[in-house]
């Protein structure tokens, strides 16, 4: 009983989560580098050059924006969350885990785009980190041991679809990424909203 | 209406921000590297390699400098922002996509300072920052959600004027870069000073 | 008297060290590197150069994993810490000089597993990094400064334990690695669960 | 009037500057790498190779200690200040542009240690930091703003005497490095109890 650890508060967990963001969105950057561009001396080869790693640049600008929007995610839950046990912190870990592993997930999906396999990694990186997310609100939202803030059941339940709702999305880019390639990632804009719209409608219905 | 989500505390974006800058300030350091001075036997040409590279170290003092000034910019936006909600995060990220760019114009701007166009990108990213800046704190102050904090009206007016003018400022850079080179970014030294100096004598004059 | 400084808080403290250990576990990704992967036209190459990089894949999630366990050590130490001065200041940072080496022996670790030498790299690294903990642990409680905030002797002595534990494991590890490379790592996953069931039935007795 | 910006908590100057000091501290580590050992294929040839690089890691273990120390001097004076004005900002980061600094500076003194150019760097890099913590400092106990917090004459002159010994120190290790190269950092242990002992004495004879 003495040796059960204390629940922590998620304040250092969001510090630590921050930064690995943080540095993981900051060093996607590092695949732009000079280097790159070859031997240059006037300005129409600097703009071919630029226009040559233009693939890199939209990969660099996805996964940016994908980073922060998972960054958001994870703001969002921990909004919540009042205290975290020791599950909590090692399915965070295992989030993050995914999160680092971005920067280079994107650049094999920037150097292969051409292959399948290339294709896929990144989507299944994607895929991975919100399968934790999911599971870490279920585990937080089941738990016993209160960890959760001031929450309706209505929120709650809001939530957990919109977990569930983003582990889908993942899995419909896994499955058009074959074919469309980085243009998959246009589901995470197009289905929220589609979600929304049809759960209006039913709604008006009743 | 349950859907909606919440008003986030804008701790966690003030984070996640404070980690990019940082991050994004402390990479333009790669840019230096011992690689760079060739091969040396003795003091005089540690010297002369030391001096070979004086115009990259140019570029990183400036961008330094320039990073550092943006991550100000953003410190006293938010000094009054009280709450942020879905616009205010994606703004906000765009914003710092810019950011996370900057080692690498700076890295162009600095390999390709006699083109034309290898001028014009550093000033252009900054501009990018500074539009998002000024895009943020208009939504912020106009948006009818109540995300700002206590604020009085010639402070609201006084701020979104400071906010436009560093997107003028901005302009006049990517201007003047062509001509001038790295030293058109004196303008954020000199434009701010010039422009209290002719609204001072205006305000005496009446 | 007058010179003596006072004690610190230690929320700087922490925010520093989440930092570097954000950092350190964020830049181990930099040794997975798509120029490692060599010239690849279809996707079996692929598929085959991924498979060879799977052992640095490997070597990436269990110093991620260890890091992240350190962090969470780290952490659970200064929820009870209220103080800290320059002993702890400087105690810490000799810690987290070997939480940055960690990237460095990781690679060594992923390179050179097949030696004796390159095996215990990573294991001793890990030792110093929990020797610190102990020592650090084992400064706070024991200074009459009053460092510790309010916390029972049970729950000091459970703590110390910990510490002392997490050393013998490391020790374990570095006693393991020659022969089962990696695999002795493990040891930090079977011996908490196996200690905690000898201690259960020796309660039971009494 | 109206245009005078408030004064700002430092709270976001700290987080930024512990963001900068620990990616600082964390890249040094940057300059071991597996890629300078060679090609090796046994016990002895790992065991020379990272004999060669030991004065690598040398540099790396004193820089990393300096910015440690840097990093120390920064929290013990930011405990006082309770508000920041422009200039502040200003004098922090020029100070932070010598910390980003260190990693190129210690790689320079790691690689040409023989030649005086090559000792001279990293110590007045070091000087460069210690001389805008005093000047920060000093803006801050002179202003009439009022940005100290709660602080007695008696520890103001302590602290002040501190940052003035520190470069003083600073100016010492610069002297000393051209004669016995890294050796001179040993000021930063030496200089500050002897100090102590003197002032010591001195108290005792009134």
């Amino acid at each position: 009983m003495t040796d059960q650890p204390r629940l922590l508060s998620p304040r250092r967990l969001e510090a630590f989560s921050d930064g690995v963001f943080a540095i993981a969105a900051t060093l996607l950057v590092l695949d732009l580098s000079v280097d790159h561009l070859g031997s240059i001396s006037n300005n129409d080869q600097l703009w071919h050059a630029l226009g040559a790693i233009s693939e890199s640049v939209l990969s660099f600008v996805i996964s940016f924006l994908l980073l922060c929007m998972l960054w958001m995610v994870h703001t969002r839950q921990f909004e919540y969350v009042k205290r975290v046990d020791d599950p909590v912190l090692w399915l965070n870990s295992l989030r993050l885990l995914g999160v680092v592993l971005i920067p280079f997930t994107t650049s094999v999906n920037a150097d292969f785009s051409e292959l399948l396999l290339g294709r896929l990694v990144l989507p299944l990186n994607f895929l991975w980190v919100l399968l934790f997310d999911w599971a870490l609100w279920r585990y937080v939202t089941t738990s016993p041991r209160g960890l959760l803030g001031d929450m309706s059941d209505d929120e709650v339940r809001a939530s957990s679809r919109r977990a569930l709702g983003a582990v889908v999305t993942g899995l419909v880019v896994v499955l058009l990424a074959p074919f469309i390639g980085s243009w998959a990632f246009l589901a995470f804009a197009v289905v929220p909203p589609l979600d929304a719209a049809i759960r209006g409608r039913r709604r008006r219905r009743r």
